[in-house]
């Protein structure tokens, strides 16, 4: 199976790709081809049998996609994207590579022809849906997102529905959750701070909250979103239907109930790196944000996350941290 | 007030031509003047004192919109389409004039910039919705369709959402109803058959009825969408929020319903001419469509349709007929 992964240098892209080097097959079939592809030149991954093809191109540029479908790849994960507060900034960049970087995927693939129909694991983003909601999100609550990424995520989904249901790809998108803990120094997204209270008290320094206590939000972390994704495909597409998107399990949890859990994992020295500087702008945007979803579609179908904060906190000292922390100073 | 009409030569664009000449204004603003364009030269309206320009041309071309933006129009409708049997036979052209040509139109008042800031009145439609359904549609149901033409119609209702937000334009879009009686001769369009079944008995002509009469659908006549759009283009965009694309409201009426007012309002030599002649595909297709919406925002918002198929009928007899049934042979 030769399985291609468009976005390959993000955080996402790194650790599926690392997963399925470990795992060597995917649904019983023996990995034999891996394509990695990204804006910047995507790491070699190190010990993988099969070969790897390594290429740095601009999805939103047509023929970029066309050049990647030419190996007629099985298994395609589309992980590439602007993110929403820079397709919010440059509302030309986020449109070309979020919707016609997108589109453009789907065409080579219907061009390619010949019966070349790949499964497309696209991931989508619960920024698909936007303020006023009700408490719980079923699943068959409109998307109605509240920036220009959420808008192109949104419009992403629709697209690989239409495609799916002309034969042309079998795609399955999956709306992640705000991924926490995300690895990584402290970055400029505006639910950053998810992970900074968490990650940065972790290893001695200070995390900065700029939000109440009582806010809530959905969480789940990467090694459940790789997870997702590695789940997604080779899920049997048949029993989707016509509905090949879906909002992922997640953990709903209040910042208070973030911070009960580092207390619990880390003690309250931890829990004392965490400064309060409240940020009315952050505050206002996370207002608009989704609390909790019902996901029962996809948890139906056998995609799982963690239950607790306890648990991802504990994935991330594994995954990140090897394994326990570090020696207090 | 200067007006555009996008898809000024259609079934819709004619009729709402002819209201706003009647009219002379809208929204107590006077209507200065007129630009009507469409893929083929539209008809120049007669008794408009205001300046008229005809034009024809590819919305689907890069550039075309542009030159429609070019006078700065104060309120534009977009009604141009490839219709949804079009669309699901020539993937192609659906998604270069319902996709790109939509687009091309924001991207045209965009580029414009220097204040302009037009109220844009688009024309989608109930397509945007496909089975499985709750039996009454609320406002909160997601877009789920299941044709091409109902997911570009789809992808458009997000643009509008983002470009307004983005303040770029201040759009409405409104999910208009099966029209029903729709004028003219029987077209090939699947959903023909709701309007055939009672305009081709009322002049004397025979009818096919290709599904059962319990097949239930959601109806609106030519004039109440016509209704719509001149609602819709003075509306308060404000009280939309971020949710600017509104479920019409409609008539849920089984075709049994139809049948019966056909004879109320006609008599039984009407309802004679309906041949029964069962097409499996047409039913196939029909049982995908939504029967009943709630509709609860745009009727709080005062778009107003017929609540009968008796007044349905009426309207036909009064807009097409001259006001009375042909004398019978």
């Amino acid at each position: 199976m030769h399985i291609l992964i468009i976005g390959a240098a993000g955080m996402l892209g790194r650790k599926l790709t690392e997963a399925l080097v470990r795992d060597r097959q995917i649904g019983g079939q023996a990995i034999s081809a891996l394509t990695l592809a990204d804006v910047v030149t995507p790491q070699r991954p190190g010990g993988f049998a099969g070969e790897v093809t390594l290429r740095a191109l601009d999805i939103g540029r047509a023929g970029s996609a066309a050049t990647l479908i030419a190996a007629r790849p099985d298994l395609i994960f589309h992980l590439a994207a602007i993110v929403s507060g820079e397709a919010e900034e440059d509302f030309d960049k986020g449109y070309r590579i979020n919707l016609d970087g997108t589109r453009w995927l789907f065409e080579a693939i219907r061009a390619a022809g010949q019966g070349y129909r790949p499964r497309v694991v696209y991931a989508s983003s619960i920024a698909v849906f936007g303020a006023p909601f009700p408490e719980r999100i079923d699943d068959s609550f409109h998307l109605t997102p509240r920036t220009s990424y959420g808008t192109q995520k949104a419009i992403g989904e629709l697209l690989l529905n239409d495609f799916s249901r002309r034969g042309i790809l079998d795609g399955i998108g999956l709306r992640l959750p705000t991924i926490c803990i995300r690895p990584g120094a402290p970055n400029k997204a505006a639910s950053g701070f998810f992970s900074n209270i968490l990650r940065e008290p972790l290893v001695g320094r200070i995390g900065v909250l700029p939000v109440e206590d009582s806010v809530r939000h959905w969480h789940a972390s990467p090694r459940a979103a790789v997870g997702f994704l590695r789940h997604a495909a080779t899920l049997d597409s048949a029993v989707l239907g016509h509905r090949r998107c879906l909002t992922m399990p997640g953990l709903s949890a209040t910042v208070a109930e973030q911070i009960a859990a580092l207390e619990r994992v880390a003690g309250p020295d931890a829990v004392a790196l965490i400064r309060r500087i409240h940020d009315p702008q952050i505050a206002e945007m996370v207002a608009g944000w989704a609390q909790e979803f019902a996901a029962e579609r996809a948890l139906s179908l056998g995609f799982v996350a963690e239950t607790s904060f306890d648990e991802i906190i504990r994935v991330h000292i594994e995954d990140e941290l090897g394994g326990r922390l570090p020696a207090r100073a």
